[in-house]
């Protein structure tokens, strides 16, 4: 993933060009939105070019060179935009705001996030600057996890010896892996996040 | 992906050729593996040629073409081997049966499996063949899992209203998240199976 011009060299890799011309947003969702397509059609990361996402975008080219620096913060910006904003816990049940985050990381334009990430996996096995990168974006958002469960734990919903990086692990890969692998209709789309913190919370175990 | 000759199209995808010919055991095992390296390399099952396999394992063209009707076939016969033999629970503690599953599903030749599985994914969302196939390997696996749960909960170590796919997909996700995404060392390798398998046993809520 090289910089597409020499000015580009300037900025870092995840800033877009400074302000100071009109921002055309319509533009910018179209070109963004042409990425998401793009990968989760199944392109590599490696195989989006400009010249695609342009087209697919209907735009020119330097359309795009004007607002990004290179492919990279291109990437990233789709991938950033796509997660929206981080959601906000309400802070008054861990069992509400665990099912909160799971939905939030499985409605909307979020949908389409399961195929995308399915799409760059083999590109992260292959490119350590994509992954670290895409760890950025995500690990933030495992941060309002965590302290959901901190705060469980603190105020003693939740058990005091409950590991917590296994708990971000056991409140996220479920839902991952449900869409990438098609576990609906065997677990249901409807009550899957009320489904799996109830489980994670109560035990398998016969008490 | 198409069959490769005409003779081909009189068997099943998924059987090798006739018996008959004495079997070459080693030269077998060199091609399986160099399907396997080529897709935990990122390769896609469509670009996997059987040039490229004949290539890294060191055989020609026409090996290949006598042991398998097609490349769908030798894909196919690559991820079941991966697998391994279906594990055998020993039906004395569902604890202990049920790290004993996420454990041959990390071990040794299994390994490769989470980098195959993940350059797989992009094909999977492409390619409803390759996908319900893939599926076909997993699925008595899953079974395996499902026949440790059931019997838990007709035994009563396990709780009666436990929802038996949602717990399979508790027992099997995480794992392969932990390999795709890296999560050690955030949650250690050492001891991941048995943390995993009591997490979901005992549940996160103080009791």
């Amino acid at each position: 993933m090289d910089m597409t011009t020499a000015e580009a060299t300037s900025e870092t890799a995840q800033e877009r060009k400074a302000p100071g011309r009109p921002r055309n947003a319509q533009a910018d969702e179209a070109i963004l939105d042409a990425v998401l397509d793009l990968l989760a059609e199944g392109s590599s990361a490696a195989a989006v070019s400009i010249e695609a996402v342009a087209a697919r975008a209907g735009v020119g080219k330097a359309t795009i060179y004007r607002r990004w620096a290179n492919k990279d913060a291109l990437i990233m910006d789709a991938i950033r935009g796509m997660k929206g904003p981080l959601p906000e816990p309400v802070g008054v049940s861990v069992r509400d705001d665990l099912i909160m985050l799971i939905k939030a990381n499985r409605s909307g334009r979020a949908k389409r996030y399961s195929k995308v990430t399915a799409c760059l996996l083999p590109e992260f096995l292959r490119d350590d600057n994509l992954f670290d990168m895409w760890q950025a974006v995500m690990e933030p958002r495992r941060d309002v996890t965590r302290r959901v469960l901190r705060r469980g734990v603190e105020t003693g919903e939740l058990r005091a010896d409950l590991d917590i990086e296994l708990a971000v692990l056991m409140m996220t890969a479920p839902s991952m892996m449900h869409g990438m692998l098609r576990w609906a209709p065997k677990v249901p789309e409807e009550g899957f996040a009320e489904s799996l913190v109830d489980a994670f919370l109560r035990g398998a175990a016969a008490s």
